[in-house]
């Protein structure tokens, strides 16, 4: 185990290494490293679909469900997709270097704010290996250094995408050791790995529940990463029936499986009559099981295409990551906003009304990552937002809150220019 | 002990409360409430004085030193200081609220960043009761409940003070609960303060290494702390004498006892010969001990007045706290940089030079909160930068670097205006 450790401070003082070049390194270079990357990836595809082949024929006979293996796989077209992605990175304007807050103070100096780099991020990552692709090409457009840790399923997958990422990007002139890829999965060393806070700035992990647990409770660097979703959508007395039933649909439906997805419904009870009849219409044709409190009950009526259950007190405030969702009637504008101080998790809360001072009430007192009027909660995301591609979405506070996008990975320091000042 | 933190408990809770109302009061109230602050301040003089005065006395005769037993009196003249520092603060502008990258999206969702105040703030500091106001008032203008806990040498001083925060800022329309104080001074109460992370959103340590560590290792929620500033200056082959010597004496001499002062000078060799006697016989007028390379040993000249010590391995990296400086002639610009990487704690650097290019390099290949050129490192300081206050000083990455003042007590939340938009 030694020799591993011995090998992973390496990486970690290597990429440190490369991030003190980075954090000034020309846009042109990062741009250029961005292209090279995306031709590579097709022009090395015979080589990446082979490792990757390896990857899913061991999947395969290890009794990997469908739905992983299909994560798993990559093909001629997925290829051309990532290369896609790529270049709408090297698209998007380059966060580092702006300055801001500039100013000269009375006594002279010259001073301001000019965003940088954090500088090393490590990533954690399980099965997708396009998520190889995706964090480099992210942390190289901010000016990151980058130590990637993918899972074991996919390994040769990764090792092959990484080897592209990193001669594409030395080509172009990024500093070597800026791509750090750890080629030995055990787990052991992801321990280690946390623990090397005089090397990485910032550890983002990315997979499931149990990944993040493991990363956020033992990592001694700053952790970023998504954390639960409880999403509520409130349809408010005034709201207009069709786009609240469009809206819930979509909200529930589109993937159920994601974070951003509505987990409660809750509707105004003057509306609820009329309501709730259409969306469990609408969900019925998708399958989704309602969770009903009892004011709900009462007004569906049982059916066979309708999927009733009794709420209990535990689908309040749960993330169901599935075609089921909670239903409450509610009396007020105020219990709405009650339940959802209550209940949610500060990611992704909505109203639906066309009573203005109802929508300015939602939006300045919900105290969440992103509060719509109107709109579904499945758009929180850095390409629906227009931050062009993301790492994660963040429900805390500090920092940045919802999608991470270029300028999430950086922070900022402060320049002085003066000539002889002193302090008195 | 039950009872002391179902109290705490039930602090928490009321200053989330609060700070729900808080998130969007307008500036006129929150201006209204600091100004009736400072009146109070004044106005109520003579039970603030009284309350201090018994703190004072209980500190002398359990035989507190005289600097701490100054830090911990207040005065008349003092108190005025103290109410025309919060009068500055109702004169900056108010974070909260400001919208930024605001725009259309081209499915016609608007879509911008709102913002906001952290929500509640927990502040544990030792000894000076001014810091009861200083926080109050930041939080406060910043839209943020906050829940003080002070040393308890100050606690009849801080209980007096907290009580005119309250009772002004009520009077102003601010909601109940929003200042919360915590009488109660055992120990054991700070302990459970830092596991409550579902009321309180980060907390800010002020005072010594001890109380720092234990805050940070202990924490449960985000911690806003100074930590060390190892500080370097450079004085650079071209760098102008008179300035180097006035910026090496102002950073090491006026204020020695704090982050940002000097701890290690770095003299390119061309100029050591003529510089270091310079620098060493203004240093040795205010009694700085010379912790001193061979290198810059063999150039000082022992004499009377200079007080010269050999450094050893531990003198550099060091945060000395005192009127000690490591010393150290370098070969390069190259040669500094690469000994501000390895010791510096990415706080404060500075380069003295009239190089344009040297001054370019060392601004942008410094790691650090603060980079300076020709300037003093002394100057970091919320009020020096124009930020008007400053709750602490950080030299983490996230979040904020540097000075932390209003806008950083702030974080921001998505607000998307839609007409019904749902995700493709």
């Amino acid at each position: 185990m030694k020799t591993a450790i011995e090998e992973l401070e390496g990486k970690g003082k290597a990429a440190k290494a490369a991030s003190r070049r980075l954090a000034y390194l020309s846009t042109e270079v990062k741009n250029k490293a961005l292209v090279n990357i995306a031709d590579d990836l097709l022009a090395r595809k015979g080589k990446i679909l082979a490792a990757n082949e390896i990857d899913c024929k061991e999947a395969e006979a290890s009794g990997m469900e469908t739905a992983m293996l299909d994560r798993l796989m990559l093909s001629p077209s997925r290829l051309e997709a990532i290369a896609h992605d790529v270049l709408a990175v090297a698209a998007l304007p380059d966060p580092a270097g702006e300055v801001f807050d500039m100013r000269t103070l009375p006594n002279g100096l010259l001073l301001g704010r000019k965003r940088v780099p954090l500088g090393v991020i490590g990533a954690i990552y399980e099965s997708r290996p396009n998520v190889t692709i995706d964090i480099s090409v992210l942390c190289l457009k901010s000016g990151n250094a980058v130590i990637l840790r993918g899972g074991k399923e996919a390994i040769h997958s990764n090792s092959a995408l990484a080897s592209v990422v990193q001669e594409a990007a030395t080509r172009a002139g990024v500093p070597e050791g800026a791509v750090q890829f750890v080629e030995n999965t055990d787990r052991a060393l992801i321990n280690h790995l946390l623990k090397m806070n005089s090397t990485i700035d910032l550890i983002i992990p990315r997979g499931g529940a149990g990944l993040i647990r493991l990363v956020s409770e033992n990592a001694t660097m700053p952790v970023l990463s998504g954390g639960i979703g409880v999403c509520h959508t409130y349809v408010d007395q005034s709201a207009d029936a069709a786009k609240a039933v469009a809206i819930a649909f979509n909200a529930k439906v589109q993937r159920p499986t994601v974070c951003n997805a509505l987990d409660t419904l809750l509707v105004h009870a003057a509306l609820a009559q009329s309501y709730l009849p259409l969306v469990a219409a609408e969900w019925a044709k998708a399958g989704v099981e309602m969770h009903c409190d009892e004011r709900a009950l009462s007004i569906l009526k049982p059916s066979s295409s309708l999927r009733l259950v009794p709420a209990t007190d535990e689908d309040w405030g749960k993330e169901f990551l599935s075609l089921v969702a909670a239903v409450k009637v509610v009396d007020s504008l105020d219990e709405a906003l009650e339940h959802i101080e209550h209940y949610g998790s500060g990611a992704d809360e909505a109203i639906v009304t066309e009573d203005y001072s109802a929508a300015m009430r939602f939006l300045n007192e919900v105290d969440a990552a992103c509060v719509y009027v109107n709109a579904s909660t499945r758009f929180t995301d850095g390409g629906q937002f227009g931050l062009g591609a993301e790492v994660a979405i963040s429900t805390q506070k500090m920092h940045a809150r919802g999608p991470i996008g270029l300028k999430e990975l950086t922070t900022y320091k402060w320049i002085i220019f003066g000539s002889g000042q002193v302090r008195p």
